[in-house]
């Protein structure tokens, strides 16, 4: 899994029946700082994700395993929100407080 | 998913017989300001989307996951158009306006 | 699917059972112009191609998905072969023109 | 599979219903000299694998071939903890010698 | 499929138990001179390879389509052993000769 915030959304009527209802997020990767890296990738929320969170989200054949993205068209999902992170014993990241 | 510009079309006629009766679509991918950016790739269309549209494509396996391109070797879709997409709570695209 | 060039042939005779009788061919990967770009593959033939041919190959699971790469460990499969492509309503290659 | 240092963890509270168990750890990818290179990722952990331990982890749809991960959006595992690895004659890394 | 050389092994003890009895191998990726290039993997050995022989290697789920990886958390797997290669009408790698 990855690590990005959410920075946007994307809005598509015309697209494959299966994909209907499902909410498109924007996501920009961050580094284990919380600050932006190089790349974003539009992926289908499954956790009722919001601007600005940090997240985590899968790709691959893995984003279908939930019940939102069954047997759907979608090779990415944000499939958890983020409270923190730490590495080295230290917290790099605590939501609401360095977002 | 990935945003990207319908850039082209592709035209093979010696192909694997599954894959008759699909539309190749060249898809060159775009930033979150609509530019093309680096990397483009060949797709089959799900949604009936044209040239000059701004498009989500998915890869792999999810690729499969339409009516037109089950089971078929096949690893990128088109299987949305884009109507817009916002960003810090300003629109970085609108079909028809940024186009 | 990306667009390559079939450059090469690989020769393996101690391999996976379930490999015999394929052909691998060692594409290199062009760019919108038909020039090589970074990057090369080696994929299974499922259409017959030869070397100096354009043509479209498929990864990962959709590899597969072929009579001849059925079940079989192929990530990278030839599925059809290329007679031309335009993007901005130009043709950038024709079979037997820009070869 | 490729080979990382686990460096720290991540908390969720908020996910996929299906994740609830999984303790995330964050890898940090490391050259065949044992040192840090570009990349991280955050990883499922089927094997009890603790911070500063060098294990490997797999990826996409082999990410879900375990008991804790089957079925799950998971697209990373950590599948082996490394004793040791050798490349030309010599150990490059001995679990802990070089840790 | 992409192609490699062998360099070395690595050993791990605790592991996912349906991993016991695999061989792991570390693959140097060669360029089509048969020079290393950029980036190394881990792989399952399904041919019996030996260090500094140039294999083939298959990733993600195509991976686990031997008998040796069937279901098993493994993302890449050497699937043959590469005789020679041609590009260009010119042998670029003969096995016993470019060794």
């Amino acid at each position: 899994m990855n690590l990005a915030k959410v920075v946007g959304t994307v809005v598509a009527t015309r697209k494959e029946q299966s994909m209907e209802g499902l909410k498109f997020l924007v996501l920009q990767n961050v580094d284990l700082d919380g600050n932006p890296r190089d790349g974003f990738v539009v992926a289908a929320d499954a956790v009722g994700a919001g601007v600005d969170e940090i997240v985590l989200y899968a790709t691959g054949s893995s984003a279908r395993q939930t019940v939102m993205t069954d047997k759907r068209p979608c090779d990415a999902v944000v499939m958890a929100i983020v409270d923190n992170w730490e590495t080295g014993g230290d917290f790099m990241y605590k939501k609401g407080v360095n977002d």
